[in-house]
């Protein structure tokens, strides 16, 4: 395959800039595919793009260069300081093809023109560098839950609402989904944003014959969960509480800190909790914002059980992780999966890729073994 | 099915001790099944004995009764004060079948007499109930790793080695596992003594038409790592060291307390690990007598990997178990599914019964979920 | 000395039942001082009322028997079964002791009414009883913080305002005190409710010479953090943050559960952890009620600090108690230790007590090793 | 006071360049004094040579030069970037003063010999630099304790033993401080070597008047139990065992790793413990080389502890520290308080300097906050 681009949205993010310092790293064999898990030997028939097939560009709102917030992530212990300089012209590259987002706070005018503005920007992105498909990838601010209206259930009450000036009927991560769409690009969510989980959205995708993938990347203590869950179950013993507290510094734990914005994120972590284990779990749950943590997540969970004739036990983790490396590889992989699903035709959600996401679109399986088998059949099937 | 025995060597142990009170209590419907993974609904249909048809007996080398064993571990908290006075009969009905075991220290005479001994104690237990099959199941101490001799690789020296008064050719546990097969009862090892493990013996199995599982419980820290190993792997994430501390007290404590005693877990660790991650890891292991903490085993594991871009991170978790608590019901669970196999004729060893044990016989899968999948298709098939 | 009275209000709560099992097992020499402060040699000779000088009675609005929460005590592991059959006399006395106390949501009429019925019920204990002195101690649900209004500051507006029979000028704690104190009764409040804490109250201790003591038992997270923080500060190392987190079941996790009653204790760690290492550490703090976990308390924190060079390093403990049996030890000293400070005439403050507490009357002092010396040498100079 | 000389044993190891670069970024005020105790408050008075009084020599065995260790340090985080470029020409400057050290592996002749070199090397440097007076300070690698023999308890003896040539009486830690003393320079031991403590190290440096301090700084799991033991005993908790897991890389680890070379540091820790606790506690402790660590170490700490009624609880913390990180400052402030002894004329062991070690020498004190007090106190005192 050749000619796939990734478009990021929030690509002066964190996790983006990672992903990119990566990419051009990987290309340059100047590291290993450390966390790439298309890199591993059940991929290795898998008709994926090579890292020099693919193209980056993205959409963000603020402008500080790639290769400013690339030193940033090298101060943080993200990006080795020999990495950095060897990117340095690459980045500058990539930089040239970030264009401006959407921004919900100074955008004027009906939120169709907005959605031109984003199709145009992916349309010459596509043509510019000849590429066979472009993935869309949502990697920007996680954005709080929308109440449920009658337009976001069907394509056409939406197409009219986006013309009314006075209304803002899509939340940001939507309207970037949307436009997505229009271009005739697969998408990705890595956030838990309401994006393309909209029933209109879906429609809009299933009818122009595009794959997307989501939601709320997995890559952290909801991975140990979806790991460590089934072990209970398959061993018969009964979770009664399964406590947890995250604790995280960066953009993502300054946005996160705020308890609306989490709201999502937690609902996300919940859903997933209550699928592996039943309703009748206490769940308490914390996000709480620690700058001087910076890029490093650290999670803490207890998890209190019983056994035979009543006896009570305890596991207890810390998972200390830094979220951008952890994410990073990953949307490489995404990127990679979900164009050779686009490129095989497939269309609408892509449940066999429950393995990335703490919210898995199209499907409840949640145990990370069966995500696996599931992923690497599904793979493997890919021509 | 009916009239099963269960033969429990190291009768009186915690282990046993407990997996008897559980049974007495399932059977007086007085407790849930939990920790009974035959209990769960993969097994509906599987044709496994009843709790009622379940009869028991033992060896032992020590005389403290069963009731007093008991109100031990009420006390420390394995057993509630409720069941404790609902079983006491039953349990006594239990002592009254167990008989003294063979004392290596003790024992004069070629080894030949005491498996004779052995044997008759089988095959009266057997007729005195009227019993289809005996599943012999050793929970007795852990013994050290034994050098190998040319006696231990073939039957017919064995036989000839076992009359020589002057010498002790077989384990304790090898020597219960040959007169177990002997009586043609099937045999589990869940410690990871030498018992059925030596090549003779399995000869011996083979030839005799029984079916044998082991070796060594998984119930703890190998049981998470089981679980948590391959989410690295899948994830291709490099673990770089797995360092792990052991603290327990009870018998097992003061016998694992001896390094020599030990050495033959440790060693049924680190096979797993390396089984499961590959030689490269550092992984510094250790077992703690530390007779305060009583019934209760705490486990502390540090991991530490290897992320996109030479990221490094950790995980740490402290697992805080009641060991007989977690093995008991397994104990119940492995009867059933080896008489079972018995049952349907299977002989040698049983590689699907890889999910209950650290270091598996006739596999080496230590993939906790894809043993779970063996263990679930395997069961499913039985008739 | 002889004859004191222990007043519990809040008598059949877990704090109050472990304390009086455990006077009654001290007194019959079952047990040993184990977490009895007053016990250790530093206080040989200093004068405190033996176990058997104390008499207890108390208030409560619920009705169970002592002798019932006992044994729901030893079910949840706090109480030996063999000390449950030994003082089940004893707390058949000392039930016949309680009597009902100021339930804010059924009295009736002026609170100066409720005031007068418990003075009643303190100076008929005091007289039946012919004891030289009453501490009244209070155990009883935490209350969140109150708006402050004028009569809280002034004993001549707050007689007023609570003969007035719209008004509910008190919360029940501070009436509780205002009531101790009127009955001439020392004052210790375990618990972060506002009760003696208000200007005219302690107006009133001071003017009766009486002593009070408090607030809010120090007995787990925040014990630990008033040891480590010192640690810090002595080495010249900076504290980035401090997160925690809480795990309690109970009746205490289920009040606590409730962010509203939370507050006070929220507020009352909050000021020590500032008191200990300034403003600018972050320190997000949460309190779960995990009705599982039953009279366990379990509290993990995580500090991130800096070293030499800006070097990051971090520590985390996780602290798994039993609230009952580590407050309960406290109780008994306090009694003793107010009563000898009643005794030798202090009135007002008992800053020398701040060792047994998160946030302790009249001193700033939280890092422990200076408060055990304060106690020490305060108790030393007792007459 | 002017013209202090700080010698290092040990100097191109990693506390000692880290307390050299440290040393330089604080003279040229590029950093902070976090982690110098000698920069608090309390110490405002006390007449301490400045940063820029202190000049550094030092002896090593290996010919790394100090800028390429500072680098190596600087890629395991503890040296940041922009510190490094800015101290590399006083690094070299220091590189200009490190002298071969004495290698017991390929030394001949007499260990007089070396002494006599040793003392040459100390009396150049001092006058080279014009010092007022030198401070030793052994950060070598750590030796094993020694079997005693009578030249260790004899001046006179042990002198004729030196000339022995087919002798060597003493480790090398030993005849370094042999040699730092007889050319009257202070001593400071910071690992747990023999060292300074043999009592005819003792008899020499009283009869020349020169302080000495020790042993094995205390920076990490044992500053933690000295901290935390204090507050189970004025609790009148009983601690019943405290385990020990410690996890380090770097060239401190490799030494370690090897259990004769941790002889003497699980000794030292082990005599603190009891020193705290008294006797009765189970205290298994590990030392474990775990090489992808590099400069971190990770100690898991879990402590077992009685309450009231016999209630069991516990304690676990992890500890993650950057070990020269925390040595390197204390090894500046032991410089300056040492340099501030010997200048008021005291003479034979530091008491007073508990504070900073594992096992100090002449006295039992143990608690943390007291030898905080213990050295506030000496230090104000000094003039
Ligand atoms: N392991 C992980 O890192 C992980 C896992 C799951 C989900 N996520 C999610 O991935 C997202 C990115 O994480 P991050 O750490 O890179 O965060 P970040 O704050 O560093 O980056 C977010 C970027 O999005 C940009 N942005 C915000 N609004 C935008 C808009 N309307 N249009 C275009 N760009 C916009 C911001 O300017 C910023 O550059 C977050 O939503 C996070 O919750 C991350
Ligand atoms: N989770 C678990 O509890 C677990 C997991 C894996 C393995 N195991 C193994 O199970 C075994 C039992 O554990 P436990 O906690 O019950 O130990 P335990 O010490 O309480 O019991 C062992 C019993 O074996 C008896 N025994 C010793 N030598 C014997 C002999 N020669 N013949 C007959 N009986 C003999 C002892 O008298 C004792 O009653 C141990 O080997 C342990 O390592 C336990
Ligand atoms: N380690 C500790 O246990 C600890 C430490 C610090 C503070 N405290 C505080 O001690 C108090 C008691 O804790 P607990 O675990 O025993 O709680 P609990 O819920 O078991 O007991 C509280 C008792 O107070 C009674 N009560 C409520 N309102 C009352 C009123 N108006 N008058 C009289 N009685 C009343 C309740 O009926 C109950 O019996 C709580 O406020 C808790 O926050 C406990
Ligand atoms: N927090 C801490 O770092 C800490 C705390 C307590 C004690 N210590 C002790 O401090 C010492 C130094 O630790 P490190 O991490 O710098 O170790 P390191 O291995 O990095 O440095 C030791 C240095 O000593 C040198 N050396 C070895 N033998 C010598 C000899 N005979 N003469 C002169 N030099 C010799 C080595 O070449 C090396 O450069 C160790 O003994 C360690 O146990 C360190
Ligand atoms: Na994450
Ligand atoms: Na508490």
């Amino acid at each position: 395959m050749s000619g796939t681009g990734l478009w990021l949205i929030g690509a002066r993010g964190s996790v983006a800039t990672t992903a990119v310092v990566g990419l051009l790293a990987l290309r340059a064999k100047l590291v290993e595919p450390v966390g790439c898990v298309t890199e591993r030997p059940e991929f290795a028939g898998v008709p994926l793009p090579a890292w020099d097939e693919i193209v980056v560009g993205g959409h963000d709102i603020v402008h500080t260069p790639l290769e400013k917030r690339a030193e940033q992530l090298a101060e943080a212990g993200l990006v080795p300081h020999r990495v950095l300089s060897a990117v340095a012209s690459g980045l500058r590259a990539v930089d040239a093809h970030i264009r401006d987002g959407y921004h919900p706070a100074t955008h004027t005018g009906p939120q169709s023109d907005a959605v031109a503005r984003l199709v145009g920007d992916l349309e010459a992105f596509r043509a510019a560098h000849g590429l066979d498909r472009v993935v869309v990838v949502n990697v920007s601010s996680t954005e709080p839950p929308v109440p449920s209206v009658p337009e976001h259930a069907s394509l056409a009450l939406l197409e009219e609402a986006l013309s009314d000036p006075s209304r803002a009927v899509l939340p940001p991560s939507s309207l970037m989904a949307y436009a997505a769409l229009l271009a005739g690009c697969a998408f990705v969510d890595f956030t838990p944003s309401p994006s393309v989980r909209l029933p209109a959205l879906h429609e809009l995708a299933v009818s122009k014959g595009l794959p997307y993938a989501g939601s709320d990347g997995k890559t952290g203590e909801t991975l140990l969960r979806t790991v460590l869950a089934p072990m209970f179950t398959s061993r018969a013993l009964r979770v009664r509480s399964w406590a947890g507290t995250n604790l995280l510094g960066g953009g993502d734990g300054a946005n996160l800190g705020d308890p609306e914005q989490a709201r999502g994120k937690l609902e996300s972590k919940a859903r997933g909790l209550a699928a592996l284990l039943g309703e009748g779990v206490t769940a308490p749950l914390h996000i709480d914002n620690v700058p001087d943590l910076g890029e490093q997540k650290t999670a803490w969970d207890h998890v209190s059980f019983e056994g035979f004739l009543g006896a009570r036990m305890n596991l207890q983790f810390t998972w200390t992780g830094l979220d951008s490396s952890l994410a990073a590889p990953l949307i490489l992989d995404l990127t990679r999966l979900v164009a050779a699903a686009h490129a095989d035709g497939q269309a609408g959600p892509l449940a066999a890729l429950a393995f990335f996401f703490k919210d898995p679109v199209a499907t409840d399986e949640h145990r990370f073994a069966q995500q696996t088998e599931m992923l690497t059949k599904w793979a493997q099937d890919l021509s």
